[in-house]
């Protein structure tokens, strides 16, 4: 099998977040924050070493640090944790369905809220104009996709947080593809808060996501109940993360995220490296084919788009995996708007390639061969 | 070092539960109902074989379990997905603060919604009579608490359901301590919503748990993105489980949910006997003490509170873990109502104890070794 979904998830888990997820369900196995007892908090050091690595790894104050179940959870707080009660919302045409949907929700539930979609006319990705032209005076929030999981377009977030940051108006960014992939510095590039997808660029496991705040940002918690302390209060605790970690928390995968982090920080420039080969080597390919490509030619984030004219993309995905056992996606990628923009929505979406660490020059080759192939045996005459 | 924070989560995960997450790590670490790759194929089909095993435990439709992120996500869907608006609900005064709070955000919303609080007159836990006391015309949910996590009352669930489906009121289980020690029959004991947490009495990893809802029961999501369907739709779909499992779900944690399902299907019997043997044992033993107890002797449950009266219940669990390595829990256990209700609110909680099936006769031993050693250096003269 050739794995090329890794913006889904990346299907390799290195080793060593093998071993801290078993670690942690044979030692670390109470629970964190609950009980003054010795194992549990010897889990809670464990937990708060990795909540520190993250606060790090970001710039953020590791209380405002959240550990979720995920980043569509990370990003569902964010959003509907901001108050938003007569307030505008600015997103970006590049926005998943974990941010269009609550945003559509959000709507219907409250007349007085509305948002506004930023199309793209940087070459690249998202720039400050693109979001500059649909700021209202009521705007209080702007959410930027940081790299599209449908064809790895990049947003220029940094200018996009100093442009903000002067204008009082908190940037979430959507870092699920860019997380890993990216040095990030919260308060240098004025991001207000982050949401990030362990088990996508960090290489860990599944069942856990984050969602880092900067100092001036204040929520509402979205999850409600034992936090392990001010248990006698009907309400939840002022204070963070507890506030918003109801519930026990997932200590197997978060010490795996710990582990993702470190293969991460210690191969960072190899992993770009990497995907910056395997990404041009396919551009480079397919730029000989009668294929429409999605992606820019300059990008090399790993994510790769493209569509075989005659071919819905689903057909393309399955004749990859069933006649090759390669694993690609086709289809919406769970991205509505950037279909809309892309101009893919009736075409049935595009092939999405993507990439990680793990993956190899040959299983590159193969899926050229593979695709070469499938044209070869589809192509209608004209083309 | 001796575990009897079990009720907080179950310290040894067994061996087919930590390989089945590592399984999970290696070989099915595609995300499920993501792409129709064999990778993700395969993934699914493990997830299912899990929700099937779920459903069939508890009498429901596999397509009406949802997975959560634990048991407090899965209290929070049942509550603020039903339809609360000019209703009123009841809920016992055993119930956790994970119903507790979501309650009391919900009256802090909505003016038009109330809630009673049932008190406890059945000797051995909440029955029918506490129950049918404080329902009101509006009453449209009850919440009941199946084994308080504070002292192991066990409500007399099936009248409770048995009366409320007569009613065409739903009722809405806490299973968070009774899963794992319980045969449930969804349909034939009246209840619309079950909560479990499998990091407890299933002895699975912590970051997954369950909401199972009857086929009547119609819930609005809590979360909302990408579903991996209808993905040019902005709104969430209408087939359960996807419309509530937006995001990449918590593929390690709900395999290893599925070994500990079947460990504790294959041992029901013996961990029913062994928890007996256990806490008759903590009940005799302690009966000869001058301490307070919290749990009645006809309670097996595995759940044992007390209090030495001269002590307070955080000193007790301090002195138990530094003196002689056991980690028992003081303090109020995330229980505000039950605490109210029992008197120990403002005697500082109860201290408690809580088994599995991996705990011995000598660790029980070695506790009440060490409380008498902690009486006879305390006792207060007159006592």
């Amino acid at each position: 099998m050739i794995y090329f979904d890794n913006s889904s998830t990346t299907f390799v888990k290195p080793k060593n977040v093998q071993k801290a997820v078993l670690n942690a369900l044979q030692f670390f196995s109470a629970n964190p924050g609950r009980g003054g007892h010795q194992a549990s908090l010897k889990a809670a050091m464990q937990v708060e070493a990795v909540r520190e690595s993250v606060a790090q790894h970001v710039g953020a104050s590791p209380e405002n640090v959240v550990f979720t179940s995920g980043c569509t959870e990370a990003l569902n707080l964010a959003i509907f944790g901001s108050h938003m009660r007569g307030r505008h919302v600015v997103c970006t045409c590049n926005e998943h369905n974990a941010v269009a949907r609550p945003l559509e929700h959000l709507k219907s539930l409250d007349e007085s809220f509305s948002y506004s979609v930023a199309q793209q006319t940087g070459k690249l990705g998202i720039v400050w104009q693109d979001i500059e032209r649909v700021l209202r005076p009521e705007t209080s929030l702007v959410i930027v996709n940081h790299i599209s999981n449908v064809n790895g377009d990049i947003a220029d977030v940094a200018k996009i947080g100093e442009n903000l940051q002067k204008r009082g108006i908190t940037l979430l960014v959507d870092g699920a593809q860019s997380g890993g992939h990216f040095e990030y510095d919260m308060k240098k590039m004025g991001i207000g808060m982050l949401a990030l997808a362990p088990h996508k660029g960090f290489y860990s496991p599944q069942g856990v996501g984050v969602l880092c705040m900067a100092d001036d940002v204040h929520l509402s918690p979205i999850r409600f109940g034992g936090t392990g302390t001010n248990s006698m209060e009907l309400v939840q605790p002022e204070t963070s993360p507890e506030r918003f970690e109801s519930g026990t928390i997932a200590t197997p995968a978060i010490l795996g995220f710990g582990e993702g982090l470190k293969f991460v920080e210690q191969n960072f420039d190899n992993i770009a490296a990497k995907l910056e080969d395997l990404t041009t080597f396919l551009h480079y390919e397919f730029s000989k084919l009668p294929v429409e490509i999605y992606t820019k030619t300059e990008n090399t984030s790993g994510v790769f788009a493209f569509n075989i004219p005659w071919l819905d993309s689903a057909e393309v995905a399955n004749y990859l995996n069933e006649k090759w056992g390669i694993c690609v996606r086709g289809g919406f990628q769970c991205a509505a708007l950037k279909h809309l923009s892309l101009g893919t929505a009736d075409k049935g979406g595009v092939v999405r390639v993507s990439l990680s660490y793990f993956n190899t020059y040959q299983e590159v080759e193969r899926l050229v061969f593979a695709i070469k192939n499938l044209i070869n045996k589809t192509k209608p005459s004209g083309h």
